[in-house]
């Protein structure tokens, strides 16, 4: 069996947003199925049929397989579809390189700040709003502060090549929570001057939040 | 320039005890360089050379070239040492099934139960002993319920195929933290056998924290 491709994805989650870049970046279509996070939507029988783990993003591959989890799901369009632009350079090193910054926000960054956390820490811990937006802002400011001296020391227009690839399929997302929660930006320079040339780009265009179908009227 | 490559690695490091794990798998020796977590020594100037984020692992080559986050050292070590065990199946959904069962520890639970997190949350967020013990056990629980299934449907002795790879290599370490934490593994009856096939190994024997030079006398 063969078909499009499925997305299982909701405007703001920063692990479909990563996927919807990559896919733009590859030129790869696909159906879109949203799934609201606010709403619950991802703890109902619906979705847990298709993600057990009850988290976004899913991807159903043209013959059906369901892949989860945004690295992977990355990793798996950059080896299923060779033919199209690179998410990762072709050496071993420069491939760690962009995996490592990946996971920088991947690993250390974006869990630590992410819905469920809040809803723990919020509901279980006895924090506040105030609290929990203390909580993001050390969180994200501590993952960033660990790349802008990459994105300083890199020498093209891209961190690891001529386009951008997985390094700012995770960047982009995060710099977008940055804002939502706060961060002072300038405290980043070359990250915040890499995140405006890819939001120039039209494959970050058709990624954002603010452009999916599920968006609320002027972007939330 | 061409060596022994070098680790950088606590002995209850949890992402330092993935890579040992990955080398002995591969059987890539290595000098062990020991950086005490407890002790502070990721932030002191000698280590923040080698890795400026000031986390652990770091990983040299033969080459000199330094590499960090546990993720992209073993897929480093997975391209650059192709002859070698694998730790990844050959197929791209496969591969994409086992790296999304490594993101669900390295992504989902490990980051949020990690030293730096659980001082954050003791230190600037008013928890108690019992608070952070009740938050561990919670994503650590949360994480494991989410692996259950794969491990249950697995048909062979390992994850995905017959000899563990990097889920594996991520599982664990994880399984260890869960029992550190209090965490009723006979809830999860597949994992808790696959983590005992695999102790049974030599690989992971050699990578075991109570077997490192900087563990103390009788495993801590």
């Amino acid at each position: 069996m063969s078909g499009v491709p499925t997305l299982y994805s909701y405007w703001r989650s920063s692990a479909s947003y990563r996927v919807r870049i990559a896919l733009a970046l590859k030129g790869v279509g696909y159906d879109l199925e949203t799934v609201s996070l606010v709403d619950g939507a991802q703890r109902e029988a619906d979705y847990l049929a298709i993600n057990p783990q009850g988290v976004l993003p899913a991807f159903r591959t043209d013959d059906g397989e369901i892949l989860t989890q945004s690295l992977a799901i990355m990793e798996y369009l950059e080896e299923a579809c060779p033919g199209t632009s690179r998410l990762l350079p072709g050496d071993p090193v420069g491939r760690a390189r962009a995996r490592a910054f990946a996971a920088v926000i991947a690993c250390d960054t974006h869990p630590v700040q992410n819905l469920s956390v809040l809803n723990c820490i919020r509901a279980d811990h006895g924090q506040d709003e105030e609290g929990v937006a203390r909580w993001c802002r050390c969180f994200i400011s501590r993952g960033l502060a660990a790349l802008e001296p990459a994105a300083q020391a890199s020498d093209g227009p891209f961190l690891f090549g001529d386009a951008p690839g997985l390094a700012e399929c995770c960047l982009v997302p995060q710099v977008y929570n940055a804002r939502r929660w706060g961060v002072d930006m300038s405290a980043f320079p070359a990250l915040e001057a890499l995140d405006q040339r890819c939001l120039a780009m039209d494959a970050f265009q058709a990624a954002a939040p603010e452009t999916q179908p599920d968006a609320p009227e002027g972007g939330g």
